[in-house]
């Protein structure tokens, strides 16, 4: 017998739990359909050429590679790859489509993804990410509309204690080199950084040390980190301590005034009451170039999402700069915290099973099918336990498993006065009424 | 430069035909679930053992392999596979998960599989398949909700003119049988049979010949075949014929009355009118053990989609027989034929933008943004043109692009008054009105 498990890292999704990421799907697509975003999607297999290269040394390993097929099957080599992120996929049809797609493509795109990581406890190899990009401007409107989008995406699922950090790649190189932290070694510096939450001021402070970072640059870059703490994430102390931190530092200076247009931008959106600053925030994917972003919230480690602005991917497709900015939502994360607080709506947890039509013996069975198809022309959701029973208790169980709200039994005197008998599972009570009736007597019961 | 190509016979799907394909799926969604089908998903990758010996000969070599990872991608081995079709998963998970499923377990699944036949027109490596399927039951009434489901889901698409081809795979043997072919060249003749379409009687008597089938025995078949071709399809008159023509023939006495059965019960649901009995109709697939069926249209060579009863396959991963019988439709298929007929909504293929919001100075961002958050909050589909523009010329013509059906607009006069100025891009006309009352303004224009 052949073994009977999905593979490993990887998941079945049964109905119950398949209503609940349906549900968020259905959420995202609608908020973001609204905001003017479009849906895109792309093939989950990828020439080879496409995502090698994309995800620097480590994503390299990480990405699952088909063979070749037929007589190069022998060779042991791969000429195609399942997609690694929504990003590198989303460059290429950019760069292939320019002339059919409007100036600024705004796309959202919801489809899985493939990794070979090493699973562990919500860590997957085939996962869902939910994106939206907005290509083709530099404005920070851009920024404003995304943090909107996720905003609402967020609070219509339910969620109102998230907090948005926001960042500047540019703003970040600023405080590094106002530390007196050199260049090279910014990137260990980040690194470094970008476990302040994780592991603490002390922590941080012994890995730069690690890291080749000179001591006091790094005393320095920390005692500015754990002065601004006070301001909570607050935008506008924290970026104004940022202004006077690094002084006339001229990039630095207009990423800081980035931020406070963005900042400013988002006030009047929904995304208002959860915008802060972060300025440890440095976010690991080195294609980021402008504002950065993520979302947290309190009980789950890590993020459920997070974004920013990438003015130069596009150009390794197309071969001219196009600007661009980004964000990912986290599918099993939101839907880890909805269930663990069950913010479900109950129709989702259970499923909605209207009416349950069954009959009692043979001679039945087109009465039966018959109703359930005017049942179904109301509108209604309706199963037909498939086979007679004498007895009324297999149907009654089976439908009650299935929390089904009505069942509708004909058997032989029913059919002979052409009547059905409708018993509401809620309340235990039950009604004949003729089978041109059904459907009206079935809406009373189902009326809220 | 990385070429931007999706890979060799896969496809990227811009907004415009994505909205074609969603439109679809909501239906066939909707549908499958007023019939109490649950929706299931499985992962894209199997561990390759699931999936080898599953679709013959032929198939194993369609199958698209992927390497082995890390220190074993050396070998040139492969040990996951792409799913190839939606059946074999779903009898994994119905062993995998027995315990948790409902004794007749209903279930829809939409997903694409990947196969590497020779990319050609309208045929794909990655496709999507719509599959039903309902476990645990023999009973006659599964074949007529099967076939109930799929009419429901064609008419709703505004199919009107299909026809269901039904036949029976031991009606089928016990015809071969009456025509003297002998029971170990019946595979040999079926092959040749479900040519009829395409090649005709003649066509069909020189391959049965080639096959070795008794030239007599073939010509008795196809006499039969010949001759009860003046009814058409008409169930009623070809039982009758068919029948007559087993004679006393057991098992073929039992299977042509189950085809009258599922007849009988499909003449009260809305698969009624469309209901044929075709005796030649064969299906591929090996694995079908009782009723198997076909919908076709006049103007699309093969089918919309086919299925049928197979009683023996889940037993291969669960090591005991468990009667199921699907149904898969074919969603590249109907799109083609929707879209050559128009049948699709018009605002499934213009996509649904009402209102694009446009500002003339950047000190008009803020009140931009803040108009676009009161409108998506009143339901609307907004999008904001992101960058200033003095001139009203480039928004205007991006949002006609876009076939927005209003321009919002605000420059600094409009700002200084609390007002927005919304242009009708349909009839040309133009009001100013206060912001707070933009809302009300937009809904009495976009009012159908």
């Amino acid at each position: 017998m052949t073994p009977t498990q999905p593979a490993r890292g990887t998941r079945d999704f049964l109905p119950d739990e398949l209503r609940r990421r349906r549900y968020v799907i259905d959420v995202v697509r609608d908020v973001y359909g609204r905001y003017g975003f479009e849906p895109l999607e792309t093939p989950a297999i990828e020439n080879i050429g496409t995502l090698l290269g994309k995800y620097g040394e480590e994503g390299n390993k990480l990405i699952f590679k088909i063979l070749k097929r037929g007589e190069h099957e022998a060779t042991g080599e791969a000429d195609l790859a399942l997609r690694y992120d929504l990003t590198v996929p989303l460059a290429r049809v950019v760069a292939q489509y320019q002339a059919r797609l409007p100036r600024f493509f705004k796309r959202y795109q919801i489809q899985p993804v493939w990794r070979a990581d090493r699973p562990a406890r919500g860590r997957f190899r085939e996962f869902y990410q939910c994106d939206i990009d907005a290509i083709g401007s530099t404005s920070p409107v851009v920024e404003a509309e995304l943090l909107a989008a996720v905003s609402d995406v967020l609070t219509t699922l339910g969620f109102d204690d998230f907090t948005i950090r926001l960042n500047h790649r540019r703003a970040l190189a600023a405080m590094l080199d106002a530390s007196g932290i050199a260049a090279p070694l910014h990137g260990e510096a980040l690194v470094a950084l970008d476990k302040l939450d994780k592991v603490g001021v002390d922590g941080v402070a012994a890995e730069l040390r690690t890291r080749g970072i000179d001591e006091s640059a790094a005393a320095a870059c920390l005692r500015f980190l754990d002065e601004v703490g006070r301001h909570r994430g607050e935008p506008r102390p924290l970026l104004d301590a940022l202004s006077a931190f690094v002084g006339a530092h001229e990039t630095g200076r207009a990423a800081i005034d980035e931020l406070r247009t963005i900042v400013e931008l988002a006030a009047v959106t929904p995304a208002a009451r959860y915008v802060r600053i972060d300025p440890s925030l440095a976010r690991g994917l080195s294609y980021y170039t402008g504002a950065i972003m993520e979302i947290a919230v309190a009980d789950l480690p890590g993020s459920l999402g997070g974004g920013g602005r990438y003015d130069d991917l596009i150009g390794m497709f197309l071969g001219r700069q196009v600007p661009a900015c980004g964000f990912s939502l986290g599918l099993e994360r939101i839907i880890v915290v909805m269930t663990e607080r069950g913010m479900f709506p109950a129709d989702v947890v259970t499923g909605p099973f209207e009416v349950m039509v069954a009959f009692l013996d043979d001679s039945c069975r087109g009465a039966a099918l018959s109703l359930a198809a005017d049942l179904r022309r109301a509108g209604r959701t309706v199963e037909v336990y498939p086979e007679a029973s004498r007895k009324i208790d297999r149907p009654l169980k089976y439908a009650a498993g299935r929390q089904a709200r009505i069942l509708a039994l004909i058997g032989p005197d029913e059919l002979a006065r052409g009547e059905v008998a409708l018993r509401d599972l809620a309340v235990r009570s039950q009604q004949t009424v003729p089978v041109g009736e059904a459907a009206t007597a079935v809406e009373t019961v189902l009326a809220p």
